[in-house]
């Protein structure tokens, strides 16, 4: 089956967007609506990057497009240019203030069916929303972490890099509903520890770190990068391994990372009280959080 | 954060749709583009159904809306009203000819982040597109069919369910461009037989019939619970439960089932070759296929 697809751009009232709004959205540069033959709405066919910026700079861009970069690789979607995607993300982020800018690339449109277009054109979602405010508080003294009962899935295939299928993600966000908790703890099927509902953690142990190596599922974090080479910087002992339940609940620190809230010390894991570790405090003085 | 989001509706030109394209869209009952705030887009968070329609009636409507409907209860997102969804069809089915349908309800626009919105306003998508026309071999003679290297990632709580998240599939049918082959077997991450590429799929084997049980991952499709249900009519005695690939290799008949084309005897797996069975042709004359 063949069939030339109907282009569903058509330009928004861009006042609309500016103003009331609080979230600008440019779908391949344009103020318009995806088309509904899009293959990211239809099998979660794409990769997303959500993204800090102040004053205009996305910090941490070039971790952000090499994952996305690698993404396109795995999932063998023509990789838009850093130039373009670097153009497209200056010219609508403010020049001032702090905002959230989250790219999604899908493979673009396509007839029906599993089978991806021999020659895809990808599509670019640019979302730019408002900055979420983190209370001080997460930083100074911590926060709450639940393990939810859902356990993700094993796919190497599929694991380390930030695609769209999510559901899981969704699922133990409603398990978390209306619990005083910052953060759920997923577990994958094989009972270790994968991450947080939107972060990935670490333990401190014998001054040693370490962190879910994600070869069977999870996401790979900018901020996990970030905090592994700031460990190498400052010679501090880190491992990408399996992490068991039990060891988060025997550990000195524990920490949850993510590219938008940076680190946040877990205070509380299913009952268990923590401090905020001299490791951790160091790592966040180091990569300048939680001194805002 | 809360945002109004941006309504990415604007009407296409509704001739291009019924002219040149061969794929009608609506949104909402409406020709128009996706919000680019819609979560079915960022996460998969929704669900789909892909119906036979013949002469302006859908083919086993009641067990594609049974199978939508659990889905919706189990991921939570308020279920479209079977009335609605009907008149809908109804409304855009062509009178004559057979036309593929496809439906998508996602959880609807939502704010970024994981957490569902509290009171979800689902999107539905409707896609009517042209008939394939499969071969009559296919239904004569049996199709051929690979065994992917890539794996399905277990999750009970997603499995059985025709949820958005497909890019295991996606990546399947990426591993079988190329090869002469109308299906790729998918086994689970334990090993086992789980489903088609876009397909369930049958053994039969001393006269008794055995399909894959699905309760950790694959989707449940609806030709699936009609065969399963002609067993019962014709006292054909039929499991669910887990199969090996060695079983495949060792059945007497093997056949793949989905809603468009029915069932297709598989006389070819992997090299090993089958004849079109007794029992495949007793179905496939029970339900009408292999005979147009």
């Amino acid at each position: 089956m063949t069939a030339a697809l109907p282009s569903a751009t058509r330009r928004l009232d861009q006042s609309r967007i500016r103003g009331i709004v609080n979230t600008l959205w440019l779908v391949n540069g344009q103020p318009t609506g995806i088309d509904p033959a899009d293959r990211g709405l239809a099998y979660g066919d794409g990769l997303f990057e959500t993204m800090a910026a102040s004053d205009g700079r996305i910090r941490w861009l070039d971790l952000h497009l090499d994952r996305l970069e690698e993404g396109c690789r795995r999932l063998e979607i023509p990789a838009p240019s850093r130039s373009l995607l670097t153009k497209e993300i200056e010219a609508h982020c403010p020049r001032k203030g702090r905002v959230v800018v989250k790219l999604i690339v899908t493979r673009g449109p396509g007839v029906r069916g599993y089978p991806p277009p021999e020659s895809p054109t990808p599509t670019r979602v640019l979302a730019i929303s408002q900055w979420p405010d983190y209370p001080d508080s997460y930083y100074r003294h911590g926060i709450s972490v639940r393990t939810c009962g859902l356990r993700l899935g094993e796919n190497p295939a599929l694991a380390g890099i930030k695609h769209l299928c999510r559901l899981e993600q969704v699922l133990a966000q409603l398990e978390l509903r209306g619990q005083p908790v910052q953060q759920g703890l997923m577990l994958d099927a094989s009972g270790a520890v994968a991450q947080g509902t939107s972060s990935n953690v670490f333990i401190v142990a014998g001054g040693e770190l370490a962190t879910p190596s994600l070869a069977r599922c999870g996401i790979k974090g900018v901020m996990r990068r970030v905090v592994l080479e700031a460990c190498r910087a400052l010679d501090i002992r880190a491992e990408e391994r399996d992490v068991a339940p039990a060891e988060l609940l025997g550990a000195d620190e524990v920490f949850m990372t993510n590219a938008l809230f940076g680190i946040w010390p877990v205070t509380e894991l299913d009952g268990r009280r923590f401090g905020v570790g001299a490791t951790t405090e160091r790592l966040m003085t180091h990569l300048g959080y939680g001194h805002a």
